[in-house]
């Protein structure tokens, strides 16, 4: 497994309920492509969204993300962290 | 205080002793300027490296990078995480 911090643009205005409804959308199907979701957080002003999750891959990342319908624009895999 | 996710760019095959020596250098002084630094994550092949803060403002947080060597490029405050 690694991690991955995934970026979403073009969010602008989103709100706490969205941010956590796309969250559990992703939740909810995540162990079909063996990720794990840790944490979301959210810019409502320029409308970009973090996701910090454990993964096999940057595709498995993106396979959830495209499923609940909000694919990410970038996807980093992070192998440091302090 | 507010949350902030900041984001540098150009560190390209940044190590875990680098990562962790700007960390520390901002730890050391941050106290000064009000800001807290949670976690840092490095993706050393895109040079791409995100810190999450408790700060009192987005300036509060550059201030701290700016005099540790290492500005950041972008600076999100997130008020929305999951």
């Amino acid at each position: 497994m690694a991690t991955f911090m995934d970026v979403h643009h073009g969010m602008v205005g989103i709100t706490e309920d969205e941010l956590r409804q796309a969250h559990e959308a992703d939740v909810a199907i995540q162990a079909e492509e063996g990720v794990t979701f840790v944490n979301a957080w959210a810019d409502p002003a320029t409308g970009t969204v973090y996701c910090l999750s454990e993964a096999p891959s940057a595709d498995a990342v993106q396979h959830v993300h495209q499923r609940t319908g909000h694919p990410a624009d970038e996807i980093h895999e992070v192998p440091l962290q302090v």
